[in-house]
């Protein structure tokens, strides 16, 4: 069956999974880049962007291992892009150019409907408006028997959180203090929702932690 | 000049730095020892409870670090001991036995005045009444030139954290959710207050995140 995971999704020594202030010019918020640090080093990453080389040491691995097996992906729209209300027109693309790495069909939460968008690679994104169950049962059709990666924003993943959907979680435990922008975790009960950590695992730049549900 | 030092100060993946319900039964809170796993297996651990035996590899190193150069601590009251409010008689002697793993002048805020009391080792309590700069100001006049170690807990940590007085942070990252209790960081800006992580290093089992202040 298929299950849904947050894989390779950095946070902060204090707790922070983006920074202040997204905008186009900040699509990981303030100082959020430095989240992802542990992965621009990273031969998968290098080769997402056209180049040969690349580290190929824990992190290296740990990042391949998010893109494995996944079927779907749902995604946040402010993931997807920087435009808030109603879409003015459809030139907007993602921030991934013609050939996003998704190369699934991509569930997208919104408020405003849109038709699907086919993209370069076999990625298809499609606008869900009816909340983060029926993505979720749309991405399960999609994925056949594959899992499915929720990608983020952090306000995603904490509805699919407290709606104690997510099946298994792997942060990357970044080496920064971000001090302010948007918290994973806050006010929500870990321990409660059945989650522990099983896996935790030293790379170059980060430390990976693996919880999913005690049974 | 003397320094105000946090050392081996164990969080959660989620942030708390204890648990819930702290009492006489569970002066680390509940699920709180979790937190102190990676300290309960040192050579230094079993050291101080009079044995011979304990691992010696990164964990280790750095829970030695923790004590080396320390003239004078300071621990909020809590930490001392589960009594609140006046003191009842002089009977409570914190948690640590005849010999606490102080060896130095220790200064316990508290708002309830109590006489200094001396024990073995050259560990000596003394209480102070006036608040957190005045226990840091007679914690640098006792360390005679060597650094301060603020030993906890949470509440006592996030008063002097801002004030900003704190000039080193070493925490221990525990691979474990609390999902409640007292989160260390919770509302503090670490950015603006000036932190940044210099050092990152995997013990056995708690990454070690070195903060301090950018110049």
């Amino acid at each position: 069956m298929s299950k849904l995971l947050v894989r390779s999704f950095a946070v902060s020594i204090d707790g922070f999974g983006a920074g202040p202030n997204q905008d186009l010019e900040n699509p990981l918020g303030v100082r959020g880049p430095a989240l992802m640090e542990w992965f621009f080093h990273t031969r998968l990453w290098r080769k997402m962007h056209g180049h040969d080389d690349g580290e190929t040491g824990v992190d290296n691995a740990m990042a391949q291992q998010g893109f494995s097996g996944i079927g779907a992906w749902i995604l946040g729209r402010n993931m997807f892009g920087p435009i808030r209300g109603p879409w003015p027109d459809e030139s907007w693309k993602g921030w991934w150019g013609d050939e996003p790495p998704y190369h699934t069909p991509v569930f997208v939460l919104t408020h405003h409907p849109r038709p699907p968008l086919a993209m370069a690679g076999g990625t298809e994104f499609r606008f869900v408006t009816d909340g983060i169950q029926s993505a979720l049962k749309q991405a399960v059709a999609a994925a056949g028997g594959r899992d499915i990666r929720l990608g983020g924003g952090v306000a995603t993943i904490r509805q699919y959180l407290i709606a104690g959907l997510i099946d298994e979680f792997h942060l990357a435990i970044r080496p920064v203090v971000l001090g302010s922008g948007e918290h994973l975790f806050k006010g929500i009960d870990m321990h409660a929702l059945g989650y522990e950590c099983t896996k935790y695992v030293a790379g170059e730049r980060a430390t990976h932690a693996f919880l999913r549900k005690r049974n």
